[in-house]
């Protein structure tokens, strides 16, 4: 994988650059791109295909060709969709990615991976894309709603989990007294990016190590199959709840983290539990990508910093 | 790229194989792959994102994983349709090729290019996906349509007319006479791959070298994206005819030569001409994929095997 994070604004040399930008970014005080720019409405709904169609459709008028420099800037959603549609426009085309909500600097925008959802199932058809380069820049989330912020600070937490005890308490501190400072703000997103960084570059194609980064994610995929009360950090808070109660359950983790951790997201101002049935959540975690044949993997915790993939068989 | 061209039919080993088959195969008399099968009706308006979906919702029914081995049996649709599929379905799965018309073999199956249509655009959505092995045996032909078997030819010339001038005569000879001899056309086929595989291995992203493949195809695509009557190897039979004579405008080819390969074409029972307003072709090729700014690269010969890169401005 490249080493393209970038934390100062990306000079571009290319002649013709044109911008996928969502409407959250629309609306708020920062200026736009000096280039075209496709709005797009970011839902889970319009993270399909029909969106990947349509930007195509536009690409097609602004003439854009196989040298063009289709810039992304805005939450997951839209770097999830400009991946897919860079990748697949005239067989590929260079991207670039502004990640304006916390969730996508310190996730989505980081590793390669793009997709879209298909028939209810999350990020099914996609592809691994490396982006020419990814600009982050925290003072970008400042104008997040609340519950935005908290999402990106769920995926923060879940990459600390599996590495970092220190960087996961000052999360949990960061985010449990209401707006986060600035300066404190900026040193854990940057941390976070250089952690996952390097777990994606030990497995960039996602056939090993890099599943430790899905912890939580099985669960929270399966939640939003079967819901839509949530935001996908949320899911991802329910999920690492879900994953601590089976790693108590395994004999891997102490009774007593996994209640401190569920107390720490919940101060954190995120879900730790649902009400959905559990037959309809393992029905959906059936049809999860990660499966392979009747084997299902789980990422659980032996504690804080210390992940385990966890392999059982799972039947309908 | 993989040298991954076998002439032997390949040993699966793969514990989870699916198929998507073309319903010309269907109607064979060649035995259905052991495994299930999905048929896929080959035609232009088929090879779209839709059929895509129809794949991509069977594998789910068959609960295929990021494991799972696709095949893919039948035409260049079927290769495209496939190779495209696999690169995106849970962000990419193995697949096959048993390519089983002639075009499919020398042209479509190899080189990891894969696409579909859209907005009338020819494979204007696609990528680069290598094939874990391509399978071809010329004896799965002999059944096509003499016109299915003539568009394979037109492939077939158009490589050699890029490299080889001793084979391109004996193409021409070979399919001048109503059936090609079988063991002539064994001899041509693996000639022809071989010839694209090499071109192909200097060049796999087609930034340079293995532009020259595209010799009569901007005119092919453009033709095709104005009429239906043509299928793709007479639009490209048309387009080198056209290509030719640019050839011959520029002072680059002798007239003689330029009419000695229309004479060519026309005996192997390919067209040399279209009615197609010049007009209307010019917007055609100036929304074609290979095009950068301005500037249009035209595949241009100076001589039989005498390919040239020639890029001119074009405007609409």
């Amino acid at each position: 994988m490249k080493d393209n994070v970038i934390y100062s604004y990306p000079v571009i040399n290319n002649s013709h650059t044109v911008a996928v930008v969502d409407d959250f970014f629309k609306s708020s005080r920062f200026p736009k791109p000096p280039c075209p720019v496709y709005y797009v409405h970011a839902s889970e709904q319009a993270k399909s295909l029909r969106t990947v169609e349509s930007i195509v459709r536009w690409l097609l008028e602004q003439e854009a060709g196989r040298d063009t420099l289709l810039l992304g800037i805005g939450g997951g959603i839209v770097t999830d969709l400009v991946g897919l549609t860079a990748s697949i426009y005239k067989r590929g085309m260079p991207y670039g990615l502004v990640p304006t909500t916390l969730l996508a600097q310190v996730d989505a925008s980081i590793g390669g991976k793009c997709g879209v959802n298909f028939d209810g199932f999350k990020n099914i058809l996609g592809c691994f894309a490396g982006a020419e380069f990814v600009y982050i820049d925290p003072k970008l989330t400042v104008t997040l709603p609340d519950r935005q912020l908290r999402c990106g600070a769920a995926e923060m937490i879940k990459t600390f989990l599996l590495a970092d005890a220190e960087s996961y308490a000052a999360a949990v501190r960061c985010f449990s007294r209401g707006t986060p400072e600035p300066g404190i703000l900026d040193t854990l997103v940057r941390r976070a990016v250089q952690i996952k960084s390097s777990i994606v570059a030990e497995d960039y194609q996602d056939r090993g190590r890099r599943h430790i980064l899905n912890l939580g994610h099985t669960f929270a995929h399966a939640i939003e199959k079967c819901s839509d009360l949530y935001l996908h950090g949320e899911a991802v808070a329910i999920g690492i709840s879900m994953a601590c109660d089976e790693s108590v359950k395994e004999g891997l983790l102490q009774p007593a983290t996994a209640a401190a951790i569920k107390k720490d997201l919940y101060s954190v101002g995120l879900p730790t539990e649902c009400d959905i049935p559990a037959a309809q959540l393992m029905k959906a975690i059936l049809q999860d990508k990660k499966r392979s044949g009747d084997r299902q993997k789980f990422i659980l915790l032996e504690d804080i910093g210390k992940p385990v993939i966890w392999e059982r068989s799972v039947s309908a």
